[in-house]
């Protein structure tokens, strides 16, 4: 494999044909054959799993409670919150009948099984959760309620994109209630903080912590905040938000509750989510032209060993003496958690088995033959470095040394790919723009190519209104958007708004985003 | 309390009804407002994600791997599986529109977004994870794929009852191809075995593994399989079923693989699953007249310590001591796991926290006041032994006795709720039945009441077409069916069949069911 790399196209090459083929590759997922939704497989879905599982502990941890409601909205529901909120998409899966018929020998929806009321697949169970805080909350000791959903969720998107963009997702739904805006916004900031630091420490994924603009907020909410990450080819992915939504959704479904003092108050409320993008995100942090890297937190196998069996009378000792290894090795710790090492004993070659673990980003790969054996060794393939210039870099340890170490050498791994990832990060936020035209100079050249731009830090007055909106059009005509505010930033005082010169108030990141 | 409990009706009284009521009292679930579909609360949902924790790791221990497949089935498959699957059910939930629209001032589906093909929600995805076989499976080399999914389903239910029947639930439904029918019938009696052993040792919720006769199979199944759990009004609950489907879907679909002499065989399929039923049969096992009564390996929360608290100063003291007690116990282990105490420190009176705790059926539930701390002591309520005779019946331990011993307490509970269950289950099995008119004077008197009357073991000569189409009349005028043939029974040599007077075959139970 001297001078290429396991996938057919590179991520310099085209970084969208890249994508969809780590997807294929590293096999996560693949098209379903369903307009928009996809079938997760089992690798994929494994790493959500692990997701899911680690954020589920977290939620728990900050006294959250999970719970489940119906994936069917009916559609009165839908119009009272079209009423209330501004921006309201009206693109869901409609349901109109509850039986199929053959008539004339054609299987179709039976004409009479019509529902009376239209139900909608949720899009978010915002609606639903609200109805239910409304019969659920009487006193301020009902607060806070802190629940949690996980759950999919249908939007038709109509230019659907494996894990980023599809009509089907999973995700969590945080929805909480709180007596006072202090204790609501405090909770938005605390989800907001899980979601980051989880970024980080699990996917080793970097990311700005940070609020929305006034036009980028969750309709209805009165702050928004985002994690955003930046992918290799310089977009942002917003990964995760978390919503102040102050008394708005209340008043509208009628959230009270009895203070104390006998009064009756609109409860504060919020909401969160992070969903199956996230898997994207992860890809597009990590992966190189060999296929996906995989932090070792969420991978689901950490270290795959590969018996080279010869149909030879010492493959059985070769299998056994991986096996035996396997076994040390997952009496170790990893993360706070025991090491996943496992055999692959299947027939079929250890060097096809080898690339197929390298696409799919197993930390650690391991091909084991009988003269490893012999010698009491192991080599092995670190994901995170895989080639030296463009050989295979391998290294051997002896069993026991790599039986010891495995964990200590996963965290090590998990902290290379963090590290490389948050250097590319902060490296490509530039910010020697003073005005707009140094701003379309910047951009302008790569408008309509893919060109690595990576974000523009610019500091601004934080318009409102007429005057906002003209800013988004200008940035727009560049492809441009606001991701966020950062919620640690140095002082913008002294500096002047990009865009009206006028005294600047903060610094917002402006890039291309997914 | 002396003479009242803690529901407002008794199993003896109602029984449907006392269903119900623990249903609320419990905190588990409740109607959603959308037909057929419930809200699973905190308590009832923290009981489904303990049932799929354990579930989830013995599916992985016999080597599956869990994936997702789309929500939404394109009408067209479908149609072709209701060509070749005879008794198909044609009540499901369709979407025929992508968008709503405000017309007249009335949000409804947009006439102009009407879906070429319309989608139905998925009832199960027997028929896209079979087109997805079709595409992975190549060689023998692919066999077995042992896959699982989580996921929600839909089927339109006419009478709907919270758990038992829903028209969305929670399930997982498991689905597996073999290169041989051996193998795929192992792996079908290999998940049966791992839901009885589930339900035993996980619910403490004894259950007969049998095979269902020909007759109330899966469609399309060459052989069903299922467990049955007897409810505390006699009724059968069929808590999980497991299908051999032979070639019959492989051919459908055209799941075939070439062996290692080069040849195309179909593959041998099975699939397998249990849905959130289960929580209403552990209500229906374990409950008694003040509510819930919950095997402390599925309890979200094993132990509940609740301060007195009384306005004094010593309150902070109170809870301090339960907050340190907790953090003992949870040092303990229990079912191969720490101990879940928690401390219930919100405002409000002691003893209305600790009926709540006992009507969800909290395995030990603990008030501690200044007077028990002063004394380094705890008084515990064992919920599996909540009253002696009216009486509530509580325990005094030394604090530190009681956290050393806390795992041991709670896997006696687990025992006691399994060794309960289970004398009622085969004191509830009755034998002596030889005629169908023996059979129809047991159950006759209670034709139109709730009166318990268990199941019937009866010996059957195994009669097949019109024979057993006869049979099954003569029991439903009975309100009866078939569960299953045991897999472990006694030999039925000698016997002669009750419908038929034929040698019998074997023998199988008979009962009402839900």
């Amino acid at each position: 494999m001297a001078s290429q790399h396991a996938l057919p196209v590179t991520r310099a090459g085209n970084f969208a044909a890249w994508y969809q083929a780590v997807i294929a590759e590293a096999d996560l997922a693949e098209e379903s054959g369903v307009r928009g939704c996809m079938i997760m497989r089992p690798w994929g879905y494994g790493i959500w799993q692990r997701m899911q599982q680690l954020l589920d502990r977290r939620f728990c941890e900050t006294g959250h409670e999970n719970c489940y409601f119906p994936i069917f909205i009916p559609l009165s529901f839908i119009a009272k919150e079209a009423e209330h909120v501004e921006g309201f998409a009206k693109e869901m899966a409609v349901v109109t009948h509850h039986r199929l018929k053959n008539i004339d020998g054609r299987l179709q929806p039976d004409p009479d099984a019509e529902l009376e009321e239209p139900l909608i697949v949720r899009p978010t169970s915002e609606t639903l959760i609200g109805a239910a805080f409304q019969r659920w909350i009487r006193s301020h000791r009902d607060l806070p309620l802190l629940l949690n959903q996980w759950a999919n969720v249908v939007r038709w998107e109509m230019r659907p994109r494996l894990f980023l963009r599809t009509a089907e997702f999973l995700w969590q739904e945080g929805h909480t209630a709180h007596a006072t805006h202090a204790e609501a916004l405090e909770e938005t900031l605390r989800m907001l903080e899980v979601y980051r630091s989880f970024s980080e420490d699990a996917l080793a994924m970097p990311v700005i912590a940070g609020e929305k603009p006034a036009h980028e907020r969750f309709p209805g909410a009165e702050r928004t905040f985002s994690i955003e990450a930046m992918m290799q080819d310089g977009k942002a992915l917003q990964a995760g938000t978390a919503h102040y939504l102050g008394t708005h959704f209340a008043r509208a479904q009628n959230i009270r509750y009895q203070t104390d003092r006998g009064d009756l108050e609109y409860a504060h409320t919020t909401s969160w989510g992070v969903s199956t993008r996230l898997v994207g995100g992860v890809v597009m942090t990590h992966g190189d032209d060999d296929g996906l890297r995989l932090p070792p937190v969420i991978a689901p196998r950490q270290i795959l060993l590969v018996p080279i069996l010869r149909d030879r009378p010492e493959d059985t000792a070769v299998a056994q003496y991986c096996t035996e290894l396997a076994a040390d090795i997952n009496q170790g710790v990893a993360f706070g958690e025991p090491v996943r090492a496992s055999v692959d004993r299947r027939a079929g070659r250890a060097i096809d088995k080898r690339w197929s673990y390298i696409k799919r980003g197993v930390p650690i790969v391991c091909e084991v033959g009988a003269r490893d054996m012999q010698a009491s060794a192991v080599t092995l393939i670190r994901r995170d470095r895989t080639r030296h210039g463009e050989q295979i870099e391998s290294k051997t340890l002896t069993r026991n040394e790599f039986a010891q170490t495995a964990g200590a050498l996963l965290s090590e791994i998990q902290a290379a790919l963090h590290g490389e990832a948050r250097t590319r990060l902060f490296a490509n936020i530039s910010s020697q723009f003073e005005t707009l035209d140094d701003l379309e100079a910047y951009f302008q050249d790569s408008t309509d190519t893919e060109a690595f731009r990576g974000w523009a830090e610019v500091a601004w007055a934080r318009p409102e209104g007429a005057a906002l909106e003209a800013v988004d059009a200008k940035l727009k005509a560049l492809k441009l958007t606001i991701r966020n505010a950062p919620l640690q930033q140095k002082s913008a005082a002294g500096r002047r708004c990009l865009f009206s010169a006028a005294p600047a108030s903060e610094f917002v990141l402006v890039g291309r985003a997914y």
